[in-house]
């Protein structure tokens, strides 16, 4: 049971990277909603690989089509299912892998836990392209956050050595975040940007990869949603975070460095800006007792490096039960961290409408 | 709908910090389990304050009583019911906060999203003594892991500049890690202890507060629990942890470090011993793929410093529509690092519970 | 996991018949709503057995007490969790029972299920005396629903051979419901009523039950609730009405009658009375493809005799692995029916409040 | 949120009468179950329109493939997903039925709940041919059910004043039953059959439609299976029987006789058949306290009389708000009960499988 998602915008994924075809149902959308295709396509095409140096030359066309829920574009009360066909997938041999577990890839706990039946072609159901049909959902969830003018950004604060520029999401130039949707390598700043590729092109030469950072930002929650307890705005948007592969953590607002601060300077006092309330500083990120201040949602995502790498790797056979060793062949993503900022942007979006909806109900 | 937990180990919360009684359900506990009170009682003194100079002088006797659910202190099938009763509240006059949000307190968002008819006096539902149920869920869920052999541990990793030493937790001393559970202040090095308790007393001094870390390790976990996906292992504990009030983040193994790291570095290769499966490094944290690895589960988390200070802090009133200034009297927590430490370790227990059975049935 | 009921109002029961306490926890209610302690007191009193001749003499007090969830008798927004000590309880010798399974009781089923460790004594949680904290939750649930106007009654249709009158209640005068409230046993004719009364004072002298027919109708519900499927309106309501003990079905509108019928008999044609779209008939029974039609809403529930009773029974001893007899000691219900009116009553308003704030949601 | 069932084997529906495709996403089969295609052929084949005289002329091939969670027929442990499309549909003018509500049908409560925009073409999400996917998951949980050697069968108990025999299931011989899967108009009594197709062509020349009763047994259910309370046996098989279209009711056991019965009469005795507890008679239906007996589960279930009919009816017109008259076209099934009962006996196979699964985790 762990292809389901969120109770009120609710998705089921299926599919596996090698499966006829992978896709998600989305029930929770009002009747009448004119579903935004060119929303959807605009960001199957930030997480699409192959675009660039940067990222994998492997492609994925990620057509999908919808195959319910509406009547000429517009929702009619019943399930979205939105379809991707696997293409031209490779008959490649597994047979390899199957034996000898890929180091940090799920290959051995799947192994154990499905009894040798799990998919292993491309990472079957653990696959990075399972991403692809949630960011169908997390567009139209996009698309309807910002019908009540609830944004969300995501950029890559970090990758290896480099680092994005700190800024404050409450004064920030609305236009300097929306660039970032056509970015293929979201940064606000352009020195950042280029030692980041710097970095990658560095560990690509040699067969490597590289981790990061992805921040994301909700801008426009209205105050009070979300839960104390259980179903807290961190729990929620923490336990859809982590559905996203190569995620190691997460923050709100200080963070980790909450740990060297002192009371006095991390409680962020209140102010009244004309009518509004705010507060002069967001140590907590958006986020107080479980329930949204009305202060930008403002977390930080460490991406660990791909897993996949060219160069040699111990390991084990399982057949043999020896140890040995492993070369993955093939083409990765040297840093998985620029198209990792797309989905997690998606999983967002779609875990802040689901509380959204859920916080509306209680009115 | 916040006061549940779990799918198969399942908790429901109820109470405030100054109702009647406060208290927790249970279901899901096999028919047959003989209570283990002792256990409850001793974890209930962990999390105790007004122990020592180090946290606050308020008192909590905190004495349960299990109303339902057993029949001379063996389950039979039925829901545990256990009650504290909020025995000496004080009748303070809390009108003051009611107007004047607390800053980095759920005042300001509870006023709104219960509209004003929240539960103010000492915090509410949203208070810390709601932990205090907690751990009879979580002293339970610990009794029926260790009868698998699966144990659960947490230390305090960093207060304010003092840190705790690295560990390796595949090969400690499992008796440094049982002595965790006598010690107020949970470190594996005592000069560290030392640090903190001065880092401690200097805030207190100054009637101020600090931040710090706890680390958090599950043992002997089987391979192959967990869910890809959203009901991935960290999905699942991040959740828990985010209940617990004042935490700011969480990582597991690597965590925010993998940022800086290779794939050549950070992979953890898989060898055998003798006929175990294990991975010379551990910066998956005992989890891949949202699977467990049978490697220690490892996780830190942040845990901000305590909101309710004694020195004057800026606000505004909520009647007046003005910015104001509070002082919050009593005596609190320097840091609550400490005490939530034992909260950490409990709803780990009781997410790993949940999730040990839940993979049982798919076997 | 068998005690949690709903999904916006949501319940959690606890507790067995001779636990120390029985209660509920209940989730869902907004911040600010009046608890209105008269309501429930009346319907406990209603539900409460030893009133009258034709009821077991047992008494039962109910005295509940809130212990969370309000602030000087208002709703806070944290769960409500009601309180109902289990004074008096016989300290029977019950070892009897646990080795003789009493014919249509839980005792057998239990055994296994729970491996002879559930509780035996009064019928533990299979006993009908956990309908009394259902009848808070159910009290406080007509409350909110009286507040927009949704009406909840249920009377007795039969009794063995006694039947009440049938009516049309699209135009019955609410004078003429709201009468069963105050009535042990509740019909819209005395002399039903008298027939009734005669039927269980015969099967009482003989010291054996009867069985009977509970029609439940709620009104002004509004067109459009509901869901299409797996969530229907019968759905969620059959589900609830079973939880009841000594149900045996479920019927809506025409029931079991359909299928005789035709569908140009059984169709129920539309008009336009004034604004308000009706029905000429109510074959549909206030429900059509799941979804409110906001026709009255009418079903009928079958109440099987009461399994204890006092004459001699075939029955096995599980420690001899034989055949043997069974004679049940203490004082009976010669017919739950009456007592069951108000339970299924109470679960009725608990569901359909559920299901009303579940249409609002998505409105 | 509606589309979905089941919390072990669970179920997520999606698609209209005339959308693109209509299918199922499955999850919680385990790894390595080879799927079963010629019994969800067989079972497709079964439910299938326009065989003979008795059922509307209207085909539907029913083509499905299954696009994920298995490799080479093999389950995966990812989810199922099943997809019909939906060929052939016609492009009809919907326009005088959205206008003017059919009778019975949810044509105006749908209006009422999409605001219009609910899929009218067909019956949209509440459609009969929404069953064709549930046969899928239904022919892959009998088959699973099978596996345990547990056995669900239906059989046309009633259609209007013909009726077929009583039997004692817990002596029938089994191939009585097996018949029942290849029949058309299944019954256990050959000149019930003849009457009841007498009773179906007597009303197909009329015009009109005629109702009936479905009788639904489940064989091997071990004890102590499902829960008390919210989660009864009768509680989750009644959910999920009320979502098949045109179900009135559901009588488990005695039914609706019980309300004539005393309870010296209704109580079923146990007995000692060799090693094995069983009940002389089966008045409680194979379910007591919401729990298995072991003994047959048997319940019978009212479908109406089809609400399309060829007659004229009256009706209103939304735009106009005024009454007015309906004449459907096409044709249609004279009688659906024969579908309903492979419909009915699909969903509970479902039920079945999921309790049964909840039940073994809790051993």
């Amino acid at each position: 049971m762990s292809y389901d998602m969120g109770k009120n915008y609710k998705l089921t994924l299926f599919g596996q990277s090698h499966s006829q075809s992978i896709g998600v149902v989305i029930d929770g959308i009002q009747a009448g909603y004119e579903i935004n295709y060119d929303l959807i396509r605009r960001n199957m095409y930030r997480r699409r690989p192959g675009k660039n140096k940067y990222s994998t030359p492997r492609k994925e066309l990620d057509e999908f089509k919808i195959v319910s829920g509406e009547v000429d574009g517009v929702t009619c009360g019943a399930p979205i299912c939105a379809i991707i066909e696997n293409k031209d997938k490779k008959s490649k041999d597994y047979d390899d892998i199957r034996d000898k577990p890929r180091p940090s890839h799920s290959d051995y706990p799947a192994y154990v836990k499905y009894q040798g039946h799990n998919d292993i072609r491309g990472g079957g159901q653990f696959s990075g392209r399972m991403t692809a049909p949630m960011v169908i959902a997390g567009s139209i969830a996009e698309d309807l956050l910002q019908q009540r003018n609830v944004r969300v950004f995501s950029r890559v604060k970090q990758i290896g050595q480099a680092h994005d520029v700190e800024v404050d999401y409450s004064t920030i130039d609305l236009d300097r975040l929306e660039k970032l949707k056509n970015d293929d390598l979201p940064t606000l700043d352009d020195q950042a940007k280029a030692a980041m590729q710097e970095e990658i092109l560095k560990v690509k030469e040699e067969e490597d990869s590289i981790g990061g950072i992805v921040e994301v930002v909700v801008l426009n929650m209205p105050v009070g949603y979300g839960q104390p307890r259980f179903h807290s705005v961190e729990s929620q948007l923490a336990s859809a975070i982590f559905s996203v592969p190569a995620v190691k953590g997460i923050e709100f607002g200080s963070g980790f460095k909450a740990a060297e601060m002192r009371g006095s300077e991390h409680n962020d006092p209140y102010y009244y800006d004309g009518d509004q309330v705010k507060t002069k500083t967001n140590n907590h990120g958006g986020v107080i007792g479980g329930l949204t201040s009305s202060m930008p949602i403002v977390f930080r995502v460490p991406v660990k490096p791909t897993s996949s790498i060219g160069k040699v790797q111990d390991t084990i056979s399982l057949k043999n039960k020896t140890n040995t060793q492993l070369k993955i062949e093939g083409r990765h993503d040297p840093s998985i961290v620029p198209r990792a900022a797309v989905a997690l942007e998606m999983v967002t979006a779609i875990a802040i409408l689901d509380l959204l909806i859920e916080g509306d109900k209680e009115r």
